[in-house]
């Protein structure tokens, strides 16, 4: 790319592109932040102004409605003492001329010091930071992560006194769709916590995000599937039915008969996570959605738990429950802005930062090997909302894929991250192609390694079927 | 609710919620503004800035279109040396994903340290103001108030060398729906003005608006029934029959029956107030309405009248007479940046300002007492368009009234300013109600006091009527 | 106007309203922005900020989508440290309430100090400073210009060491809508470079561009009807068809027979102007149009070509080409923060800056006598497009236009200097009309100088034919 720079550029486009130690520092950041600045009326609200980021830009680039999350990050820049520019409406931006978002980063980051990206298509913050020449931070991209949300959410935890090593969490609604649980289920995970999953009917956590939590961060969530009653679509219905909580209880007492141990301190839930039912992702809009109120939360192991919301709500958490004690959502909320601040001032190296490291290529290094193909050789990402499938960015859009080699090979989109473990490789010079699942790797070398989703793709490009090496020709 | 707070907030819902002499105060330092900070070649233009509100932040948030008047308070915001947020659009914002205006004021108030919210529903500000833990200004809710317009208006008279306490001013156009008007005739009414109305065919003052100024502020407009001719509606159509301002003269001269002294001055028209007809919120978009022009204007009354409009306009007021220098509407508009900075600062309690006074409850001590019952006990306002009614605020909107007890009982509601005069009191544990015409208050005590807008609802919600004392019974 | 004022305003409205030594001054102040301010690691791109106008204010008034030049101005207001206040989006904004730009000019002229517009119709820019009591910048108007488009355009040739007074440029795509080519081939031609048209088949130049550059600027473009090939259309399909670039080089070798010793230079084309299909503009969306590629720029006069477009690009030039060192887009688009600084600078008479210098009447003195006349007196502009055919803005706009008496006489319309041959003049006092052909100049004072599209328009309010002087009667 024309624009590319030598700078080490930081980016946050997931949760993990954040180690434990960073998101710490952050954290630290965030609470001296409070300590100097909070509203003396109300502690865990940003009331006053540093000048230390004067002369600094953000940009919010939003593809998606967003008054929370912009607007909150806007707040952030200007208490740091600096300015931003907003393309908040599609509607009215260079996309409704048909720009691409790669063209629209690289000419954004000529102008703003960092940018802020939401995105409708899965993956959207990573192929950003592909072409920004500033550090991009992911505000929302399709239904991959919101990893600010995140650091809010582990820091509400950290102000309400929990210990982020010990946490035992809960988490509601639309674990399928909603970035924002995806993002923290992965902290959760990392940090050590219990998680106990409460989806919707047919909103259960991805497969690839559940793959991820066992294999990656070596955390099982209790699924629905673990406990006794195996109506998993009527139990979370609405509150009305207590038998929900003994379901929790039962959950949290099957993760104990590994350990005795723990099993008192399980019991109690240290966060109740509720999610919105995102209408807008959803072709059936009348389905039943779990609804979290007092009755739901009456049980002794809820007695000091924290219920969190990312907000929006609308409807599946009960207004009346606000004045309780529990109702943690609104100072959740407020919390976005110190976060916020913390995590500008370490990107823009501020001087009260403690700044982010940076990397060569803009994240951590890759857990996985990252292979490389341009835009025509081999098969594009199977997920039907991956950035690389938009009918703009899909032309600048390379095929990278981590190979995963576990259990069972498997491939994850770079962009997306959405894994299949039903795919082929191909060997670019050798012109053959094999099953991954057949251990046949056709080439050590990544150069001329390409990804097939099925056998047909592979036989259309011109390769030829390679014969097991062990298993007897037919 | 969970993030109300001990501090003592005041807020701007309508311009009754100022003092006069608190009015007074700001136009003072709206004066200074202009004196320190004018265009040297713009006598009523700010062009200069301060460094006062460095580090504080504005946010508005719209549910309406709107230029002017927000970026009218940005402009007022950055003025001052302060830094603003922005909502401007309900479709990219998170009402578009149905949040509600309660959740979105809880949120932003832990961002900005002074909201401005313009909202389609009739008392949407006074609502918000219930969430907010900063304070909250109307920029326009509904039909009910725009107390920063009137402000302006005011402050335009005052710099129009007016004497604010002997005003002679004629109203026109859409008095029904214009919010604009309704704030105007309040503090006008309370200034001590005369007011002829003009109104629009069908457009006349709400009766409650009306029954406030001759009630609580003790003036009785000149309304078009009170003059010769009866034919309201052909009366008032275009400025082609000069009839009308023999029509305006004959009100006058009613007026002055009752003063001689006061006669001579009465009849000049201090201000006509023109505005616009808001054809998104008439059903017939093609009926005719008043238009302003020279024409009209060539009365001897009117050879030193303020021709006023808040504009935008759309033809009910001639451009040809933007050169005439009773045309002050461009001024008007500039004034609305030093009048809301003086407001900001005093809000803000910034170093120039004189702060204005803090109240408990965030109003002026009511001069009604309110009856605040929850959401489904007892009936909701009578107008449909109160922000109660919204399908999203109506959740959270509690059953607050203030009880009249005049001529007749009036229940007025408490964000909307509606009043009703046919309605039922109940007492919640006696389990009865009466006609409120009866006299039969059934409680004094606030908590056990409900109000229903017909018998069957209070049937309904099992009340049994009360017996009249004093009548007979059938 | 009741907002006249006497500063003597500078706007830029045309790029034609800048002097060539003022264009230099500019990019002098551009420069040294650079020099100051660039970022360490891109050298192109304005990474730190200024104090210098602190306390001044921007306002971007956007009728039409934009997001880069909007961002690129407010980033320019904020890098010299000032702050900016927008409204984006036609449909929350005043005008979806039925508001005149003039009105809404008028206003915003008493908030900002600065204002950019942007405006679907031709000439909307110099309308809106008719009524401006700031500074106006036209931020693209219709398909009339787009000067701060070029003052980037040419200031990147200038850092692409190319010598701005002997450039030889092609453009290429939508010349007859594309606002960005008219003002750019106007510069070209003051600056004295060559200019070879390469128009998408009906998408050459308007006439009066054309003849402006001849004309006025002494300069005839190379057009596809003076080489060898007479099948344009078909010429500039795709870049997959190699005789384009014959073409290119025998369009260049027509032009070298004028001038032997040229020769050599002119083959080396120093820049490709490649510009949008703007699709939005066209009738016929799916026609072909041409596409720049490597293919296209393999032949040896490309060697050196910077490849340039104003951007967004729909697919007119290939992100394959992204990565080559000729391409300079994203560059171009990066030195739109500095120029655009520059300008802002200029126009507020920011310490740093050489001031623009001011004109009493907003506007270098005009090449040609400007005939000024009411609303309704004579006919309007015949371009349907012009701001004067605006339902709302037509009401005010009188109908300005300036008298060409050149080979044969020609009537440009003030706003979007379209031309007519084909028109009548009429003496307002004798009611006599007769054809601007028939050099029949009906009075010499402009007052009583009225100009009609037809005789029957001329009939219609009343004038009679005046008799030829020197042809016989039939």
């Amino acid at each position: 790319m024309a624009t590319q720079t030598p700078k080490r550029l930081r980016h946050l486009t997931s949760i993990n592109d954040l180690r434990i130690d960073e998101i710490e520092a952050l954290f630290a950041l965030a609470d001296r932040y409070l300590d100097e600045l909070s509203d003396p009326h109300i502690p865990y609200r940003i009331g006053r102004s540093l000048t230390e980021a004067q002369g600094s830009l953000l940009a919010t680039l939003f593809y998606e409605p967003s008054t929370r999350t912009r607007l909150s990050f806007e707040t952030a820049m200007i208490r740091l003492g600096g300015k931003s520019i907003s393309s908040a409406d599609p509607a009215t931006s260079s996309a409704a001329k048909g720009e691409s978002l790669a063209d629209t980063v690289r000419v954004a980051s000529n102008y703003a010091d960092v940018l802020v990206i939401r995105h409708p298509r899965d993956g959207a913050a990573r192929f950003a930071a592909d072409y920004a020449s500033v550090p991009v931070i992911n505000g929302g991209d399709g239904a991959h992560e919101h990893p600010t949300q995140t650091l809010c959410d582990l820091f509400t935890l950290r102000r309400e006194n929990k210990d982020l090593n010990r946490l035992n969490v809960a988490v509601s609604g639309d674990l399928k769709g909603s970035r924002t649980i995806h993002s923290f289920v992965y902290a959760l995970a990392r940090f050590g916590a219990e998680i106990t999953l409460m989806p919707a009917g047919g909103m259960d956590l991805p497969e690839h995000v559940y793959w991820r939590l066992k294999h990656d961060y070596q955390h099982t969530p209790t699924r629905p599937s673990d406990v006794a009653d195996p109506e998993v679509d009527a139990v979370y219905v609405t509150a009305d039915q207590p038998h929900q909580l003994a379901l929790i209880a039962e959950a949290g007492a099957v993760v104990d008969e590994s350990s005795k141990k723990k099993s008192r301190a399980k019991r109690a839930i240290d966060a109740v996570y509720v999610t919105r039912f995102q209408k807008e992702r959803w072709a059936n809009k009348d389905q039943d959605y779990p609804t979290v109120d007092a009755n739901f939360l009456k049980g002794k192991e809820f007695s000091h738990t924290s219920v969190m919301h990312p907000l929006p709500r609308v409807g599946e958490l009960d207004v009346a429950f606000d004045s309780d004690p529990r109702a943690v959502y609104f100072r959740q909320a407020a919390y976005g802005v110190p976060i916020r601040m913390a995590l500008i001032a370490g990107l823009l190296e501020l001087s009260n930062a403690h700044a982010l490291e940076t990397f060569e290529a803009g994240f951590r290094p890759a857990q996985y090997v990252l292979y490389d193909q341009p835009n025509g050789v081999g098969d594009r990402c199977v997920n039907a909302n991956c950035i690389v499938h938009d009918p703009l960015d899909g032309k600048y859009a390379r095929n990278k894929f981590h190979l995963i080699e576990a259990d069972r090979p498997r491939l994850r989109c770079h962009y997306c991250e959405n894994d299949v473990t039903h795919f082929f490789v191909a060997h670019r010079k050798h012109k053959t192609y094999a099953p991954a699942a057949s251990g046949l790797h056709v080439s050590k070398t990544q150069a001329n390694t390409v990804f097939f989703n099925d056998a047909k793709s592979a036989e259309d490009a011109g390769y030829t079927l390679q014969p097991p090496r062990h298993a007897p020709r037919a």
